[in-house]
């Protein structure tokens, strides 16, 4: 691709990127910066794959075993700032920031925040946008409305 | 850390994860996957880092030339599905997702979107949550409101 050529073209961007035409509704990243990889978040990130697929809701490639029409997308990223407190997990739009999260975390967060929309509240660490500061541990739940 | 080491203490969790009493808007991702990584996203992302640590909104340490109470976390992820109308840069709580993005691209994305919560309409191809219909061309001010 010529570095300036630019595609104005909506139909032929929706077939070049057919995630546009998807009903997407979350956005899951998981960091695989090094210090949440000592914590297992490759096991973390493959645990959401694994978790999103048996529910049909991971948007990919059916020959991968993904749904084309799924909702749900499911990115790994760089280091956050959760460097001490990983694994982290970040959930959008919705904007909230799980901490320490292990493997065995990983159906809860689906069952409860991806499906129910109901905040994993003992793993949530940050909601963003943020008033710079940290809730309480007893923070009510309009704190981490989904 | 052991496996099974979880810190319930908040003010422990402060001191280890500063971010979280930092007054956080906006998280940006730019994609760094094979494709993105083609035309220019590594590039695109340090105009993002040298545009943002001029404006004092990129949040990091201060001996990194960032600042501890900036408004932006500024991070790279895997492939997101844009791979063919790259480099994509994602910003969220908004939920826009911008396609073809190009380093000279980044300063009008920051004053535009991320100072003035204007979308940039030409370059933007997704937002989220999403109907899964790509917007026409002329798609009103609304479907894009950040």
């Amino acid at each position: 691709m010529a570095e300036n050529y630019f595609i104005e073209d909506c139909e032929k961007l929706e077939t070049l990127a057919p995630i546009t035409g998807a009903p997407i509704e979350r956005h899951v990243f998981v960091c695989t910066g090094k210090s949440c990889s000592a914590v297992e978040s490759a096991e973390v990130k493959s645990a959401f794959e694994r978790e999103l697929i048996s529910r049909k809701l991971l948007f990919g490639k059916k020959k991968k075993g993904k749904n084309p029409a799924g909702s749900i997308v499911l990115t790994e990223c760089g280091s956050v700032g959760f460097c001490a407190v990983g694994a982290a997990v970040m959930v959008y739009p919705d904007g909230i920031w799980y901490a320490q999260v292990r493997p065995g975390d990983v159906a809860e967060i689906v069952e409860e925040h991806l499906l129910n929309g109901r905040v994993v509240e003992r793993l949530a660490l940050l909601k963003i946008p943020s008033q710079g500061k940290i809730p309480a541990s007893n923070a009510d739940q309009q704190q981490w409305e989904a």
